[in-house]
């Protein structure tokens, strides 16, 4: 079978359990971020790799600048996901023998200003030649205090669905300054128990199942308050991908306190209950099972 | 400027005072590893990130096992050089679109044999589709006790040089199934104080300048001592790369002693001296001077 067929998560799922996985893991790879045991402190540590490659996460004429800050925001909205605190990066820059260093030096400025907006430092690098295309690899280590880490897989029957801001259309250029949802996840889980966490990076119709059955529960979207970017159409908000909004469950007992405080907090940020999680999967839409998957 | 002139060094030179660097930041791009202060812990954490390009690292056909062993064992080979012990790492595999999972199992299938080797757990990772060549991505994170870190830039005018193993002619193989001198480091820092290290990736002819610039010292080399790989010429030994064996300085006070508690432990390895550190260079051969470099 060719990997365009399989798709990434069936890929990963095959491929995971036959991991060198040794003592210190406390999750693995099948999550935002791996989370990992310190052999002292009372923080866990978090890694994260995640790479950009042209032509599929960004067109070969985009602004070096842009791709830069996409490359290190990508991973960092992975640390949104489990509330952590992204601390070093390490950059893999591969590029076609005949690029110019100007270009290179502005892709450095694009992952510089994305690493100093979450104040996390870039300790190190390697630039490699290549005859195919540009490809930037960004590996994130942080931490996450151990009663604030947020998993896929702590949902419940009955919890509340949110999604953060507008979704669909990212493509028209919100994928490439898109910020992560690091301020807002970490007073998230300040300030309430968050059951279950992703980022939307392959839209709701991947991510929402993505995140029920991690939970081993079902879903209910309700379609008609979905909060679609102005521009995009209910399939857009479904399917697009690369919105890096977060998307949480949280108890329904918590509804009114959280409405409140976050209108409070971010003011200019829309937070929208899109449904809830339950028993059994109820699949109001038949939209919500297709979706962009990578290898397609 | 093209980048294939620049060479990789000059880049990263030119872009590492830019660089994003924040608080708990120890030695950043510009050795084999980055160097950070972790929150609480009395060890240093150790962060390297490295790839494999296909027809750069490895030819289009060779065994997908072997590559996914030199992927993992690359970075690996960083820790070595800075006496680290490597424990988690991060895998980005990006293949092109038509890649069957049978190969993609069996690259993963080195990467796990390699990491089981020295107990590093891949603990996350990313697959891709391209339409150019085969990358692997692997970052991997460890630590190293403060009093046994070995950077490059602690060499002292009068050190010995030493280098493990026989050198030249890697490419006919010894590139896809090498063992990071992780044991060797581990062991030489553990009972001697060695000043400066390095793993010799790119040949003699760059990584002993590059451990002599960043110690501020000059070098010389006795061309006639150097230990040969069977079937590889002088030429090979200087200039090929990819011998991954280690290069060390430390005092001629210890040289009798390194030489026979060397030969008790590691019966099977050779220890060479092959020439001192001093206080302005004396290139006893002009092949010193070139050497292979990426982007050639």
């Amino acid at each position: 079978m060719k990997l365009r067929q399989l798709g990434e998560d069936r890929l990963l799922a095959r491929l995971i359990p036959s991991l060198s996985i040794h003592k210190g893991v406390v999750a693995a790879a099948g999550d935002d971020c791996a989370v990992v045991e310190p052999p002292r402190g009372k923080n866990l540590v978090l890694l994260k790799t995640d790479c950009v490659v042209e032509k599929i996460h960004f067109a070969t004429g985009a602004n070096p600048v842009s791709i830069g800050w996409k490359a290190m925001m990508r991973p960092l909205s992975d640390f949104a996901a489990m509330s952590g605190v992204p601390q070093f990066a390490l950059v893999t820059l591969i590029v076609p023998s005949r690029t110019k260093d100007e270009w290179v030096k502005r892709i450095y400025h694009g992952l510089n200003r994305a690493a100093a907006r979450f104040d996390v430092s870039i300790v190190g690098g390697e630039t490699s030649g290549t005859g195919g295309p540009t490809v930037i690899s960004v590996s994130v280590s942080g931490f996450v205090e151990r009663d604030r880490l947020v998993s896929r897989n702590g949902g419940k029957a009955g919890d509340d669905l949110f999604v953060t801001g507008l979704l669909g259309g990212s493509g028209r250029g919100k994928h490439l300054r898109f910020v992560p949802r690091i301020e807002e996840s970490r007073w998230l889980t300040e300030k309430f128990s968050v059951h279950a966490m992703i980022d939307l990076s392959d839209g709701l119709s991947v991510d929402v199942p993505r995140l029920a059955r991690a939970s081993k529960v079902g879903f209910k979207i309700d379609m008609e308050n979905l909060p679609i970017a102005r521009g995009a159409k209910i399939d857009n908000a479904i399917s697009d991908g690369e919105d890096y909004e977060l998307l949480f469950a949280i108890s329904p007992r918590d509804r009114d306190r959280l409405h409140q405080s976050w209108c409070q907090k971010f003011p200019k940020l829309a937070l929208t209950r899109i449904g809830r999680l339950n028993q059994k999967s109820k699949i109001k839409n038949r939209k919500l099972q297709s979706g962009y998957l990578h290898f397609k």
